[in-house]
C-alpha cells in the first residue's frame, strides 16, 4: 500500500492492450468518493510537450487546483501526437470523470512510452470502464497501479511516509529522466493532510528540486515529465513545515529508486560540489560532472579518473580556479590544490567497486553548495537504447 | 607530405619513450631557417588549461604572433600538473629553441595524453636534441610528426590543399574532442601564404568555427585542445579570401577525419538544423540533438526514432514550435509539422545502414540555419574509456 495509503483515496489497473507485452498499462487514481480535492503539479519544460502535459495543464489551471482523479497509460507518449493525440488525452478524462462522477476538469492525465505514434484511444477507451469499476473494492490496487505504469523499469517505485497527524503516499516510473526508448517520468503523490492548492502546489515545487530535478540519467529533458499530488484533506492540517518535509522526503525516495533503476546503470553515483560561488554554481557544476560521458564511463570501469572531472568542472561555466580544486572519491582525497594527491588506492578501488559512489568536489571559492545523483555508463543503456523494436 | 608542402616548412619525429608503448611520441615542426614567421592559434575556452595551452599563449602574446616552430608530445597531457608542468612545458620550448637557434618565445608547445600525471620532461629532453637534428634532412618526416601525435586514433589526420599560388598543410589528432583516456584535439597549419599576424589570426578563427567547433564526439571541451596555424610567406600574397578558404577548407577535412576516427564510432552524423531564429539558434539546437546520448544510441542501431530529435530541439533552449517542425533522415521526411509522416521506411533504411547519416531538422521558424558533424554511441566508446589502464 502506497498511493492508498493516505485517507481517501482508491487506486486501481488493467491491461488496454497498449503496450504490445499485453501486461498491465491503465492505472486510475481517485479520490474514494470522486469529489475534488486540492491539486498541484509540475510538469516537464520541454517546448513539444506531450498531449497529457497540454491537458493536464489547461485542466488544472481551469479548475483552481482542484482534481477528483489521475489517469496513467503507458506503452505510448502521445508525444508529437497533434490534434489527434490532444483530443485522445482529453477523452481519457471524460472516460475517468464519467466512470467516477467528476467532471473532465477535475481529471489530469499522464502517458509515457513511445513518442510519435497515434495513441489507439480505442483500446484505451474499452478498458477504463473495468478499471474504474474497480477502483475501492476490498482488494487494495495500489501496487498494481505501481506495476501498470512501468516501461522499461524492472521494478515498481512506491513509498508510505508516515507523519504526525497525516501520511504522504507516491509512486513513480521513469528508468531515466527520458527513460530509453519510452519516454517520461511519471510521479503521483497523495496525502490526506488539509492544504489549500497555493500551499500545496509551493511545497510539491520546493520537493522537486533537490529529487527529480537533481537526477540526471542522461540529461535528456523528457516531454512527458510530470509530478503531481493530490490532497484529501481527510487527517487534518500538517504542523510547519510538515508537509514540505514529507512531500521532499517521498520524492527523494522515489528518486533514488529511480536512479537505483536506470537502463543498463550499474552504480548509483551522488556528485556533491562545494566550495562554489553560490548554490545554483555548485548544482550546475555537480550536473555537468554528472552529464560527462566520460566521467560515466569512468563509473562504470571503477576507474577514480579525476582529471576528467576537473576538466569538466573547468567548462561547467561557473567560477572555477584550478589551483584550488580538490577531488575526493568516498571521502579519499585523490587531487588537492589541483594536482594529484598522494592516497591509499586500495581504499579508494574498494569504495569504486561498491554500487553507490560518492564523488565530492571542492572548488575552494565560495560557500555555494549542491548534489546530482547520477549513474554510470555502460553497454546496457545502448543496448536498450539502440533501436525502439 | 601535408605539414611540410607548404615551402619554407621542415618536420621531424621521434620516441621519447612517453607512450608506454615506446612509439614515436615528439614531434616538432619548423621554419626551414629557423627564423619567426607569422602565426596565430586558438585554444580551448577550458577554465583548467593544460600547461602548454598556458606557455604557448604567453610566447604567442609575448612575440606578438610570430613563431618559428611548435613542438608536440603525446601520451602525456600535462594538464593538472601545477607548477612543475608549466616548467616542463616551457623548458621544452627551450630545448627546441636552442637546437634551431630560435628564441625560447618563438617555440609554441602541444602536448596530449593523461590528465593529472606529472610530465617526464627527463624523458623528452634527451629526445628533443635527435628529433631537432633530423629536421630539414632529405627525408621529409611530414608523415612521421604526423603519426607522433596519435594517441587512440587509428589513422594521422593530414591534408595538402593548393591555391592559386600558395597552399596549406596541415595534421591533427583527436579521436574525440575530448579523447578517450587522452585528452584533446590538436592540430598544425603551415602555409607558404603571405599574411601579417592579425590577418591571420582573423582567418584561422574563421575557419574554426565551421570545422573544429561544429564537431562534437562527447561534447567534453579538453583541457588541452589548440589550432596553431604558421605562415613562411615564402609564396607572396593571397588573392581576396583566398587564405580563409584553404584553412577552412584544411580545417573542415581534418574535422571529418577526426569524426569517421572518432572512438568506437561506426558512423559520421551530420546534424543540419535550418528554419531556426538565427543562425546561432539553429548551430545551438544542432548541438543539443548532436550531444544527446539518446540519439546517438539511434545512430548507433540504424533506428530514426525521430521523436527523440524533437525532444531534443524542444529543450535546447532556442525558439521552437513543435507543429513546425520537419525531421528528414537522408533527406526523406519522416515527421511534418510535428507529426509523423508517411514514408518509404527502406529508403530511410538503406540510408541509415550507410557510414555517413545524414539528419536535416527544419522548424520552420525563420532563415537561421547551422551543422554540427558528431558520430554515433556504441560499445566501442565505453570499452575505449572505462579505465586508462
Amino acid at each position: 500500500m502506497s498511493i492508498t495509503g493516505p485517507a481517501g483515496f482508491v487506486a486501481a489497473s488493467g491491461a488496454a492492450g497498449i503496450k504490445a507485452s499485453g501486461d498491465p498499462d491503465v492505472a486510475v487514481v481517485a479520490t474514494a468518493d470522486g469529489r475534488p480535492v486540492p491539486a498541484a503539479a509540475v510538469f516537464t519544460d520541454n517546448l513539444a510537450p506531450a498531449a497529457p502535459v497540454v491537458v493536464s495543464r489547461e485542466h488544472l489551471a481551469g479548475s483552481g487546483g482542484m482534481a477528483a482523479a489521475v489517469v496513467l497509460t503507458a506503452g505510448n507518449a502521445n508525444a508529437a501526437t497533434g490534434a489527434p493525440g490532444k483530443a485522445a488525452a482529453a477523452r481519457l478524462c471524460e472516460l475517468v470523470g464519467e466512470g467516477i462522477g467528476a467532471s473532465p476538469e477535475h481529471v489530469l492525465v499522464c502517458q509515457t512510452g513511445l513518442i510519435g505514434i497515434p495513441f489507439p484511444i480505442g483500446l484505451a477507451s474499452g478498458a477504463i470502464g473495468s478499471v474504474v469499476a474497480k477502483r475501492g473494492s476490498d482488494r487494495d490496487d495500489s501496487s498494481g497501479a505501481a506495476r501498470a505504469i512501468l516501461t522499461t523499469d524492472t521494478v515498481a517505485k512506491e513509498v508510505l511516509i508516515g507523519r504526525d497527524g497525516f501520511s504522504v503516499g507516491a509512486m513513480a516510473k521513469g528508468a531515466a529522466m527520458l527513460a530509453p526508448n519510452m519516454a517520461t517520468m511519471l510521479a503521483v503523490l497523495t496525502t490526506d493532510a488539509r492544504v489549500d492548492p497555493p500551499t500545496l502546489q509551493a511545497a510539491l515545487a520546493a520537493a522537486v528540486g533537490p529529487s527529480f530535478n537533481s537526477l540526471t540519467v542522461d540529461g535528456c529533458t523528457s516531454t512527458n515529465d510530470t509530478v503531481i499530488v493530490l490532497a484529501s484533506g481527510l487527517a487534518g492540517p500538517p504542523g510547519p513545515g510538515a508537509l514540505e518535509s514529507a512531500l521532499a522526503e517521498a520524492c527523494g525516495s522515489l528518486a533514488e529508486q529511480m536512479a537505483a533503476d536506470a537502463e543498463g546503470a550499474t552504480k548509483v553515483v551522488r556528485i556533491t560540489v562545494s566550495g562554489a560561488g553560490s548554490d545554483d554554481e555548485a548544482h550546475r557544476a555537480a550536473r555537468k560532472v554528472a552529464d560527462s560521458l566520460l566521467v560515466k564511463c569512468s563509473m562504470n570501469g571503477e576507474d577514480p579518473y579525476w582529471g576528467r572531472v576537473v576538466s569538466e568542472l573547468a567548462t561547467a561555466g561557473v567560477g572555477f580556479d584550478p589551483d584550488l580544486v580538490s577531488i575526493f572519491y568516498g571521502g579519499v582525497a585523490v587531487c588537492r590544490s589541483g594536482v594529484a594527491a598522494d592516497h591509499d588506492r586500495a581504499t579508494v578501488q574498494a569504495h569504486m567497486s561498491g554500487h553507490h559512489i560518492d564523488l565530492h568536489c571542492e572548488l575552494g571559492l565560495g560557500s555555494g553548495s549542491g548534489a546530482v545523483l547520477t549513474t554510470d555508463l555502460g553497454h546496457g543503456y545502448i543496448d536498450e537504447n539502440r533501436t525502439t523494436s
